[in-house]
């Protein structure tokens, strides 16, 4: 079990109170209960409720409660909703959301004309493949990013309420204003999403044959394909302005290539192609690796068979040669019963890396495109 | 080093012929000396020569060399001239390439009317993410698709040939037409590529404080995006009939989305956007995983700090528990000095990999999307 330190939010806060008892409320339930916070949960679902409770992520509401600090952390379409109930029932209450889009929320609450003095909306970049009370864990928003989006009348003390939250799970705070917040969640995370589903609609209904040649390139480039449907449809809709500015823009720029590739005879049909790859390498590079860097490791391939222990063979070899393992991916082979074990280390290490593993009888193959 | 059996064609061919000693004929080469093969190389750069030579990827071509299978491992805009360069020079020989595009290189020498009764188009599906006599390495064919172009006049004993070749280099031989390979290879590697660096191109001049916000997701989607575009040009071009074909249908369908999440009351615009993500998760479902299975299984997630001792401890206490790794993703928080191990178990085994690695004092944190 995880035993976080007791934070600051226990020393400040007599209670918090969540609304929403699903994956990402439990869980900021679990941590909070770890961390010695009192935590009251609330949900319209009583079975969800029960279960929550069961699993220790909070208790059931009582008479007489008054949190310090409401998290409401329902559904998208309903977030509005919640945060004006919340912030009339506790008028003392700092009160804050976790959903994914930040501006639509706020909009609706400001047409409603609720004072806002005590609203700060957030967005822990945490999350699991599947939701609801039983996949919550209290270590899920550990080393990820949490956007607060204070505005020019949120207090002080509010604001440093919601970065203790960030910061007792262990969460990065970043600010930002709502519209930065969702021009840059639409950038890189809506439509990427996207375009990973219609890129993998195209194998819904392709020969079996052609999927025989699919290589890790394609697996990696549509993984999130396999995301929920309910959800993204919710966070799509409350983000569409970015989210459809970015879709236009990429659309156009597919029927750019699309058009030098049937015309290659055009001026610049060339050249249209050959940039439309190296923006990408470009965009690419700018992506926040490791710690944030952008260093450059070298990387050389193991075969392994299937054994965990083989593995762990791998793994202690290394680290007797005292080979620093930057990043590590293991990819199967089609149709072979063995695995290659990509694996990135310090170029200055390389040789060591690689002379070592074959001298101790490691098979080193190439990397792979 | 790695010592292959000795292979089939070392029994039934005198001496094997590579034009273009890059990193693909370089890399046969390599395999095929260890095979016991006698190959002769060939390049239009005595440097690129010399170097495969040094490295033992062969031995340059001397007078009354009779090979009899010549394999063409040019870049794609000169494979036409090569195969038939070498079907005039060598009657007797069995000509093959290994271009990633079939059928453009086939409709050139049928217009030159070539006899084509000794040629055989062929495709490793192996590559590294940089090329060269100095990259190459025998083992990058290993577990690897091996397409394999006859048509009817094709004879059995040349088809054969190019079937051992595939097998000695450790790759799983697949027949198909050109056509067959040419529209898989757009849908399956091609077209992604594209996608993967239009929507990488995005990054290229956002704020950096947007990109602070990508997670694995994006990472993954765009990480083709880093190839190189000299020989992406010339690949699309060679290809740009299927390839466009596949780009028009994203780009309409990117359209398509745009405009209902531009318009979420029209007569089923939210139907539209659910109905994309939906079969996204229909294709990528029958992407071949491992071993071409589509197994489900669970994961869970291990924090790890930076060191490669504590990734081989891990595998150890793995190993002990006798939980199967199926597959292993190392994950970097942004900011943090510590990695995020995401494990893959059978279903079956979850519960006590969980357990078991908690006992030993690991931190299990939950899975991230």
């Amino acid at each position: 079990m995880t035993d976080l330190v007791p934070g600051k939010l226990a020393r400040v806060s007599g209670s918090v109170r969540i609304v929403g008892a699903g994956l990402l409320g439990s869980s900021i339930g679990h941590a909070l209960v770890k961390n010695g916070v009192d935590v009251i949960l609330a949900d319209t679902s009583p079975a969800q409720l029960r279960l929550a409770v069961d699993y220790g992520a909070g208790r059931a509401e009582a008479e007489g409660d008054a949190p310090d600090l409401v998290v409401v952390c329902t559904p998208p379409d309903v977030v509005a909703d919640t945060v004006a109930a919340e912030l009339e029932r506790y008028p003392n209450a700092v009160v804050t959301d976790v959903a994914s889009v930040k501006l639509e929320p706020l909009r609706e609450l400001r047409r409603r004309g609720v004072n806002l003095v005590n609203y700060i909306g957030s967005h822990p970049m945490a999350g699991r493949e599947r939701g609801g009370a039983i996949s919550a864990r209290a270590d899920i928003f550990l080393g990820r990013p949490w956007v607060i989006c204070r505005d020019g009348e949120t207090p002080a003390s509010a604001l440093a309420l919601i970065e203790d939250l960030a910061l007792d799970l262990g969460a990065v705070p970043i600010e930002m204003t709502p519209e930065e917040h969702d021009r840059s969640v639409a950038l890189v995370s809506h439509v990427p999403q996207v375009v990973a589903s219609l890129l993998a609609a195209r194998f819904a209904e392709a020969p079996e044959m052609s999927l025989s040649l699919a290589g890790q390139g394609v697996r990696d480039t549509t993984r999130i394909a396999a995301s929920a449907p309910e959800l993204w449809v919710q966070i799509l809709a409350a983000n569409a302005a970015p989210v459809v500015e970015q879709l236009d823009l990429i659309a156009a720029d597919l029927q750019r290539v699309a058009d030098a590739l049937r015309d290659p005879e055009a001026a610049g049909a060339r050249r249209t192609t050959a940039d439309a790859i190296r923006d990408g390498n470009l965009g690419v590079a700018r992506l926040p690796g490791k710690h944030g860097q952008r260093r450059m490791f070298e990387t050389f391939v193991v075969m392994v068979d299937d054994a965990s222990g083989q593995l762990g063979r791998l793994f202690g070899d290394l680290g007797e040669l005292d080979v620093n393992v930057e990043d590590f991916r293991l990819e199967h082979s089609p149709g072979a019963q063995l695995g290659l074990a990509e694996i990135a280390v310090d170029p200055a290490t390389l040789q060591r890396a690689v002379d070592g593993m074959s001298a101790r009888g490691w098979r080193i193959a190439g990397a792979h495109v």
